[in-house]
């Protein structure tokens, strides 16, 4: 009898005995593995929190009690029991599942998780609140805030960890440590974990050590007061210095086996009812349950299709040479720089392979820099570097960039270092959905003074930019491309700089309206303008800031429509951009301002989103006329 | 004879003997306690460092050696030593010494350090470069991070210190703990210094606990054997876990006492060459050698004019009623409405006084949480509460606020949460400068979905405001309002609230120009138009999002000229927004802009300030006549 299917919601899996868990992780992880099999996501991490998940639910009364999941990659589980089992193939997809726990979608997703390292602070949110309005009740709702190693390196999840310790609560923080983010962890704490695991004998030892001071007699009520300033000091050692987190005033647990169900359902029966913070530190394995994952969990964190019996991975690629990735392109190129330049390094916050930094790091590990997932400390970091005379080339991703605001105005502008910031994934990502479109780069990065931001429309601009930020040398440099691939197979080309605050001239045109682009949207637009006949002229700017003024102004004197295209929100980047050059220089062409709409855009293929914000080339054809009103 | 006036640079310092730096010290704080006395700036926190910066610039080799100093409050002895005496009374004026360290202005500062908690981050980048540049030569030049106990709860302090652990370099980080952000530091990394402190034998006792253990023959030669699996525990005990400094592979020292500057050169002559990274932790006094400062540090902190003689501050305030202070507005009508609705709590990182939510704090301290440092958890933690049917008051300084950017999008706007953030400090907040500054605020918020953003142009509307978001209930809510006092004397206005999205017309005109104006330089505008004697219109916007459709239309359809004043950066802000609206609709007026430069404004009185950027009353009246081209 297949139990998964018994169970529509975690009411039902509280039905079982607790002998059957083991099969339902059992079916529970068959499932993820043949729907991931064929419907492509985050596969490694959900395998790794199978038990986890049953357990929680089990023990749990979920919804009324919260579970907060860190970054969403691992609730693949929670999903298929909490009533979406039957919805789960469409996952990711266009109006199907969404990619992360959403409260939109269900009461049992507690608050948006795509981004890591929040789930300590959210949880506290929430079991504070509980113990403001319920604290004498018996029957409070429980709270488990559930975060992963790799996350714990982030800077939210210590200031969560340390409010969280003086603060009224009895939240449960469950710690997953696979010793993981999507690369290997990297930093103190990743260590300091490992210890905690492998000084395997440390939790019993310091329960036995102090017996082994009673039994050799050196603790005794005979000798109290001989011993007593040592008593002190055994307690000191004992109590207050147990673990950093018991220092920080939380209750530790563990580490334990996280893949046992059974032992985990009685773990957390016998705490889940303690007061007060406490933590459960889990061991756990990334991809658990399906070899060739557990073997390489950084291939297998999203792996794309896959046979579920071989594992072999399926490449959709058609054949013929593709153009590459951009993220591939940047990789290839800081290598390519580094060999030259003693100044350059890398930093990037846990995203080697993301970012394909990687393939510097394999020539030059000391020149790479993985700082863990701790996108602010990445930006400040590269300052420091920056001070004495590197030339740092710091990779993250553009809705993680949101996390170093601060530390690209403070300690990048106002000091006008030469850090040059690589911004990947910006634009509309897709599938990840509204957490991970680098959808505000360029909007909340324009108004930041002594910043040049630029953005290649292909890969060969990508390189001769990256050559340009080298050259310059001075001040900070924001490059931002898009997640996927580019458009040129032949990129290759040789690393020549561009004028800085220079934009090109793609299509001349002797009509009312030009188009101004900015990134790799601009080829969509020259296919558009090209389709469409019409006499329209085409640039492309490159640079948001500085802006090429000679371009404004010749488009500004010759041309009575101007259309601009960024694959950003609509506030406050290029298009406004250009509003605010035409108002403050006398010039009143029509302009309409292309870009993302003025709400969070939902999930699904990059190709299909471009079409219901109206970026896709049929979109933009349709802006060309100069009949339409603007 | 005085030995401070011999001191030009530190290399004076080191021509000294170890047994005249007590003098040196001395000397130094009554030069701190006599200048500041008349020319006010921060306090305490300067007086708490004057032996550690002595030590620092006798041993270190300045400015080859690096020394960064995290918020620059406390180093004001730095720059009296570092060439910069004569030139301290017009410390933070404007043109004179800046207000915190700048390498613009000295090569001993060695990076910009306005905003807590970058030091270690900004110390390891350059810890790193000394170290792929010269990790063979003896002779490297040494980099020594300051951070207080404070500024040890920001998550950047933790990312600094996690990535410290594992990446090779020499950093000494001198832990400045004095118990103190501005007011008491919280949370559980405060308690666990404190620990660390008072358990004064702790360090002690980790050594002699071992030789007890000897000298009671429980760890002797003989009985190896039967002792190795206990000794492997103390062993545990006493290495890895010792704190959790060095369970993050950090080498620890201290806690010394911090105002012992002749114990302090020791300590610092024996540690300074050691390999790898390391932590000494000093014990100071928060307004050191000032009887009333050490009373009361949080009064002291920044406490204005006063007698050096008898502790007296001296208030500059002219007789008859002053307007209140925006932040007492907020404080007073923050406790009003709690009174009345429970689901109001307030969450403020580490400012409860500079926000004056002490107010609230004082009547129900369960309510109010302080957070410490920790921006980015403030709202994250305030989403928490807010799934939960609270409804947080979140207030953050505006230039602190882009440490919790994404925190913002991703945790409470993508969720719709209905939390309510109260900006203080924004627009130019005077003699602290470029890095408090709160200019980019309405740019970077305004492309974020589902946002609403106010911020009002006196007091009365301040709790208007307040009320209406109580009252919304539905989705975050920004207001937004500038550092010092309002324009009422008469403010407690009944709490009646304003339709979301809807602005004033304060001032009807017949002419061919209207003024649009958010925020308190509405009144400036108004007495800029009356004085101008001018036929212009005038209308106070008041919601930056969603903008007041109506009144554009108006203003569209009817005048010929349009000036957008905003005190925040003229890229992204309202004037963009009025652009991006008139564009969309079809209108054509001259619109003129005016806002922040496009570069870093520096320190000085906001009047002054004003005046240099044209935001002051004159500037406005010029901008007013329809013959000016726009």
């Amino acid at each position: 009898m297949n139990l998964l299917e018994t169970i529509q919601t975690p009411a039902d899996l509280r039905q079982l005995s607790i002998e059957q868990l083991p099969q339902v992780c059992d079916e529970l992880r068959q499932y993820i593995i043949r729907e991931l099999a064929d419907n492509p996501g985050h596969f490694a991490s959900s395998l790794g929190t199978v038990e986890l998940t049953v357990a929680l639910h089990y023990v749990f009364h979920t919804p009324e009690d919260r579970i907060v999941w860190d970054v969403g990659h691992q609730a693949y589980g929670h999903k298929i029991l909490t009533g979406r089992r039957e919805r789960f193939s469409t996952n990711r997809k266009l109006g199907g599942l969404k990619p992360f726990p959403s409260p939109e979608e269900s009461e049992y997703d507690t608050c948006t998780c795509g981004h890591a390292s929040n789930s300590i602070s959210v949880g506290l949110g929430m079991a504070v609140a509980e113990n403001l309005r319920n604290g004498e009740n018996e029957e409070m709702r429980k709270v488990v805030a559930v975060i992963g190693d790799g996350s714990m390196t982030g800077g939210l999840a210590f200031e969560g960890l340390n409010n969280a310790s003086s603060t009224p609560n009895d939240m449960l923080i469950i710690l997953n440590d696979n010793d993981m983010s999507i690369d290997r962890s990297v930093g103190g704490m990743g260590e300091y974990l490992h210890k905690l695991h492998t000084s395997s004998t440390y939790n019993r030892l310091r329960y036995s050590a102090s017996k082994a001071l009673y039994r050799w007699g050196v603790l005794n009520d005979d000798r109290k007061g001989r011993v007593l300033r040592f008593n002190n000091a055994v307690k000191s050692l004992l109590t207050n210095q147990r673990n950093m987190f018991e220092g920080l005033n939380i209750r530790y647990f563990g580490p334990e086996d996280g893949h046992n169900v059974v032992e985990l359902v009685g773990t957390l029966q016998r705490i889940k009812d303690m007061k007060g913070p406490k933590m459960l530190h889990l061991h756990t394995i990334k991809g658990k349950g399906f070899g060739p994952a557990e073997r390489d969990a950084t291939v297998w964190h999203a792996p794309g299709k896959f046979d579920p019996e071989t594992g072999q991975r399926i490449k959709s690629e058609p054949g013929g040479q593709m153009p590459p990735r951009f993220q591939e392109v940047f990789g290839e190129t800081l290598l390519e720089m580094a060999r030259e330049d003693k100044r350059i390094v890398g930093v990037t916050p846990a995203m080697p392979t993301g970012c394909s930094m990687c393939i510097m790091q394999k020539e030059m590990p000391e020149r790479v820099f993985d700082v863990g997932i701790a996108e602010g400390h990445a930006v400040t970091f590269s300052a420091g570097l920056a001070c004495e005379g590197m030339l740092p080339f710091c990779n993250i991703y553009s809705s993680f960039a949101q996390r170093a605001y601060d530390n690209i105005i403070h300690d990048v502008a106002i000091s006008h270092l030469p850090v040059v910031i690589c911004l990947d994934r910006a634009g509309l990502v897709g599938e990840d959905g509204p957490t991970h479109h680098g959808a505000f780069d360029l909007a909340f990065l324009r108004p930041i003074p002594n910043l040049i931001i630029a953005s290649p429309m292909d890969e060969a601009e990508l390189r001769r930019l990256m050559q340009t930020a080298r050259e310059a040398g001075r001040g900070p440099f924001v490059i931002r491309y898009p997640r996927g691939r580019g458009v040129l197979t032949d990129w290759r080309c040789p690393l020549e700089p561009v004028s800085i605050g220079t934009g090109r001239c793609l299509r001349e045109g002797t009509g009312q309206t030009a188009v101004l682009t900015i990134g790799p949207i601009g080829n969509v637009a020259a296919e558009a303008i090209r389709e469409s006949g019409l006499d329209v002229a085409h640039y492309d700017m490159r640079f948001l800031k500085p802006l090429d003024e000679s371009i404004l102004e010749e488009v500004g004197k010759r041309y009575q429509r101007i259309v601009t295209i960024e694959d950003g929100v609509r506030e406050g980047g290029l298009g406004s951009a250009v509003l605010e050059w035409m108002a403050d220089h006398g010039y009143k062409p029509d302009i309409k301002r292309l870009g993302l709409p003025d709400h969070f855009v939902e999930h699904g293929a990059v190709g299909e989103l471009h079409r219901i914000v109206g970026l896709d080339k049929e979109s933009i054809k349709k802006t060309l006329p100069p009949a339409l009103p603007c």
